[in-house]
């Protein structure tokens, strides 16, 4: 694969076509700092093309995942004026836009805090596995500030209905109701259980072709801006090209020889 | 009514303003065959103009609602090139456009497989009742092919935070959860239990005015495309034209003479 | 703040930063009559620029929120043709529209009949309370005509899935059922459970800043006209100027310095 960057903030750690991603800031709770922002997105910039990697696992060190952006920073910008919080702020949209994007299995693990940029994140994963005790919320209107990154991530996850809830009134919960809102697809009760059911959901996505995953994935984002013609006429031309290439030959030949196909070996 | 086309793939039935549409070639657990999707569009077609019909009942024969697409069709489409598969692609897709747009109530029994195909037909109803123990899924990727025609369906259905883990692990669950995800409205434990909910809701939609019904169906869809004021300015021009057409009378004098409208009878 | 309007149809009391608005045609279920339109709007234009009220309360009297259009002013319209019919069902679109963009929390508490009119003003809420017993349904459809001006906001609230399903079958539910649906966000076993409810979200919106608030939900209801860049762009220019402005200024001290924010005391 592409080469990793060497990385301050995050510990990366290869196991197959699995990359696991810790953030690693676990004295501020793993507060989303510049330097993680920019470490993340060129992580983000070394998978992109590698078709090896097929699911990235992001959860965070020292029993959170992450606490929302890093107050440190906030002071640094403060000193440089407007345009330094703007850039700021932005760059962490990016870092959304492009771990959106991100053409592999994105799997959040989600524990402790996961407040503000931290929440931002867990909505732009793919799967998402949340211990009970997690504690989720958008803290910003009550520190007199705006939630405004994150606010379109969050509408997109669960809808407006609950993400107005909960942007106005900071209110904080925890797994369960995160499974209960859509925002997690998975709630478990110990730390055991979250990671049975992430070695699970891992076995399964390795179950499925890399480069189907991620134009099934590039298809599914495109379906919030395209209309619906263009789309399907788009989706059957990859169809088309799937099924003839070289994934859907393997894929229908092993069904049909009743044996697994080369990526889930 | 219009006159229905003969079909070697459906059983049709007519009972009063309901047509009930079965999948019928259980041998394949209802495999979507091409010739299927022709006859499904054409029973759509008959159907499309025909105001006695009010609503359409879509089930399976032999205890499978659509296991998905038919493997015989793919091995012809193979010998016949990439655009043979394009094109047997973007066919199913135009059913799936057809049946949603359907100005009548379209109901879904789905018990056994929902897979792929069936599982897109699915995502079109307007009113979904599934047996607990069906089995829904999205295996395509595991195949290394696209669930191509599928994907902009279920996303509209289910919402993109599901769609997104179904579609990249392929996994497989049961009708009670398709309950929790909102893909079906029904899950019923048995087979009395299915029937007897789809009376009830055929009972429900006797109640309502097929025209009005068709225009709110309509209107519903024109929501995820249409800019909110033009679309209240129409919405509002058709109320004054159902209010002071024949329905709208007749709904409103019954409602005052306390008794039933003619439709509901 | 601005002088409230004088109004037959609606009680109004100013309790600190909460307008609290009661609909006040008991007699009627609190039917929406035009006289009630033309009076929540006059009341919606009071408080919009007026940042002292940070959450407007709405209800009804009686045991009911609200059972629908009125039937008195329908016969008036009736009188007048097609065109007054139009303009009725407009106008209480054009409040719908005024009371989503409400520059504050919109909190309803909804008991017995949230039907048609009174559906569509519990779908444009930000926080909505139940009462378990209280009835929902779109009935409009059973009369002949159409839930016109409501649908494009159902289907916003609860999404197509379901919105099709309730207003092509006009099912009634219970407040259970609309918290499973997502129409409302807590479901409250008694009178008093719902005085508590609402007493706590009023004090959850109290800590967050009052700009804050009303900038993240005029960027949560963009998210569903604006295409994510752009957004993205405007909503860092608006952190910026909000972390730099009166509000983050107050709120970053305050957190610091352990204390409320004054907005909060």
């Amino acid at each position: 694969m592409s080469e990793l960057p060497n990385c301050e903030t995050l510990l990366l750690e290869r196991d197959g076509g699995v990359l696991h991603v810790t953030l690693n800031r676990p004295d501020s709770r793993n507060a989303m700092s510049l330097a993680m922002v920019r470490e993340l997105r060129a992580v983000l910039t070394a998978v992109r093309d590698d078709e090896s990697v097929r699911a990235l696992v992001l959860r965070g060190a020292g029993g959170h995942f992450c606490a929302g952006g890093d107050i440190k920073d906030m002071a640094g910008a403060r000193a440089r004026g407007i345009d330094a919080y703007r850039e700021l702020n932005r760059a962490f949209g990016s870092l959304l836009e492009e771990a959106q994007r991100a053409p592999l299995a994105l799997v959040a693990v989600l524990e402790g805090a996961v407040l503000g940029g931290g929440f931002g994140l867990a909505c732009v994963s793919d799967i998402a596995i949340a211990h009970a005790e997690a504690r989720f919320g958008l803290p910003e209107t009550t520190l007199g500030i705006l939630p405004a990154q994150i606010a379109p991530f969050v509408a997109k996850r669960i809808g407006l209905t609950q993400a107005r809830r909960l942007a106005l009134t900071a209110a904080r919960f925890d797994g369960t109701e995160a499974l209960r809102l859509g925002l997690v697809h998975y709630c478990e009760a110990d730390a055991d259980a979250v990671e049975g059911r992430l070695a699970q959901v891992l076995e399964q996505i390795r179950q499925c072709a890399p480069r189907a995953n991620a134009a099934t994935k590039a298809l599914l984002l495109a379906t919030e801006n395209e209309p619906l013609g263009p789309l399907l006429d788009s989706a059957a031309e990859q169809f088309a090209k799937a099924v003839t290439g070289e994934e859907g030959a393997e894929g229908t030949q092993a069904f049909v020889q009743k044996r697994k196909p080369k990526w889930a070996e």
